[in-house]
């Protein structure tokens, strides 16, 4: 089968690139490296069953062109930070947003009936139930870009009601492992390797966040793919647990030998928009027969492990 | 004080656009003219305190320059038929989604502090709870427009919350009254003028659906954006009773005296995407103080006679 993989170089992308590879499948990745890594390809373009595909998904013209004979789309392009909505309002709109009305349009076009969907809990702005289940009372969005996922998954779902598509829409909390390239474990780990003996901590360290490790996250979008029933099906993925920041912290300064004094920006939100307890229910996603493999801490240890044997991607981020 | 009303010329905008002047506030009407009626601005085209401005909204320089000065901005420019989603897929996210960003980065940089937004019961779709509470469980968007819509809505709370602004969320029925230029109504009025002898309805008629009046819908808005506390504040609007489409035709067919054969097209909904059965719990609303002064049936009345004395917008639409 050949399948579409969008952001083939981000950091999921290009792990669920390798994996679809490694199970025998035709992968047609396309990314626009604004925030993509070539070398994270470096596996996949030496297989035969890679096509590279070096484009923005504002390009319609080649995104239709990409789509031709293509059963199954892996979306997960994205501008995936969110916190600096607010300094750049409308990325969000455009990358997010518009980029999967694109990849909706040139779905129909070319008859492709299938899209898999990185969304975020952050569509949960601060819920009132937590843990937040799938089907929790409606909340208001707090970020741009909360508010730009869930404008993908009702585009999504529309399309889907609307020219019998199906969709397997996969809220995530925040992912880590092998690749990760942006995030507070990134942030904490590079600024200790600058200088060990501070640490600056946005908000007052007690936000409560939760983690999910990589190829767990595989593990579950491939299950749910094969067995959820529904047209749309909407799925939270993430760990039973959750950790404080300060908690993050203990475990990364723990590993790394070093005791920084923290200091605080204060206030129960690291930034605007920011939400101090993220903890989805992911029943729903277990009742398909997955469970996670690894913990919080475990999901730590394995991205500082690949940090530390890639300091490059240090220096590569702005 | 210095309003300004999108979508001025349509049916609600325009009777908005007189009640503010009546209320003695400068109004800047902003309108493209897509479906907009010049001659609904017959009356504040001959007011001191109105100024039209007529572009796009996907024209950021002019809508920049008729937000200065503004302090308020009713946001009702909209492609507002959510029949023919899926005949022009990107219609919705252009004239609503991208319009309504243009709006709030306008206003942004306007430093425009209040937005209410007219958004609809359609981003409930098929909701589980009827009749549907502003808190229901989140649901399965079914139609591009109300996906649009529902985006439109985060877009404004995110907006709100990074940037220190006020919105009021308006999720309406299907209004009804004077100007009013389509939708069930207009079409069965229509389709008798044409031929009494047959009237074809679409899906099985049972399709139970809600109406409000527009001056009850009016009186509403002003209710809230004097009363309602919050930064962020989502209002159902909708009368505490609903109708069979059957019973809209019995009521038309009776004002009219005539005894059409009906057809039916079968089925329960009336297009893919349409809900059969839209009933809002207005409760919220009415514990702000207002409550509707007209019934379903009245509303319809009341539609009727301004169609009959405005046979024009028969002709003019297409």
């Amino acid at each position: 089968m050949r399948t579409m993989v969008t952001g083939a170089a981000g950091f999921i992308g290009s792990n669920l690139v390798d994996r679809l590879l490694a199970d025998g499948f035709q992968v047609v990745g396309y990314d626009n490296f604004s925030t993509g890594q070539r070398s994270f390809l470096n596996d996949a373009l030496a297989s035969s069953k890679f096509e590279l595909v070096e484009a923005d998904l504002l390009d319609e013209v080649s995104l239709g062109e990409a789509m031709r004979e293509v059963e199954f789309v892996w979306h997960l392009a994205a501008n995936a930070d969110v916190r600096f909505g607010i300094e750049q309002p409308c990325r969000d709109l455009e990358q997010n947003t518009i980029a999967t009305s694109n990849v909706l349009e040139a779905m129909r076009q070319n008859n492709v009936r299938n899209i898999a969907f990185s969304s975020t809990g952050s569509v949960y702005g601060e819920s009132s139930v937590i843990p937040t289940p799938e089907d929790c009372p409606m909340p208001v969005q707090t970020s741009l870009y909360g508010a730009s996922k869930l404008a993908c998954e009702g585009l999504i779902s529309a399309y889907c009601e609307g020219f019998g598509m199906r969709g397997w829409i996969f809220r995530f909390v925040s992912i880590l492992g092998e690749r990760y390239t942006h995030g507070h474990i990134f942030d904490f780990y590079r600024e200790l390797l600058d200088d060990s003996s501070t640490l600056h901590i946005l908000g007052n360290g007690r936000q409560r966040k939760s983690y999910l490790y990589v190829q767990d996250c595989l593990d579950a979008m491939f299950q749910a793919v094969q067995v959820a029933p529904d047209a749309v099906n909407l799925l939270n993925l993430g760990t039973d647990e959750y950790v404080e920041v300060n908690q993050s912290v203990d475990i990364i300064t723990a590993h790394l030998g070093v005791t920084p004094e923290r200091t605080y920006a204060g206030g129960e939100r690291g930034w605007i928009g920011d939400n101090p307890f993220i903890f989805l229910d992911c029943k729903r996603m277990r009742s398909l027969g997955w469970q996670p493999q690894y913990s919080i801490r475990e999901g730590i240890l394995k991205t500082l492990k690949w940090l530390e044997q890639n300091h490059w991607v240090l220096e590569n981020r702005q």
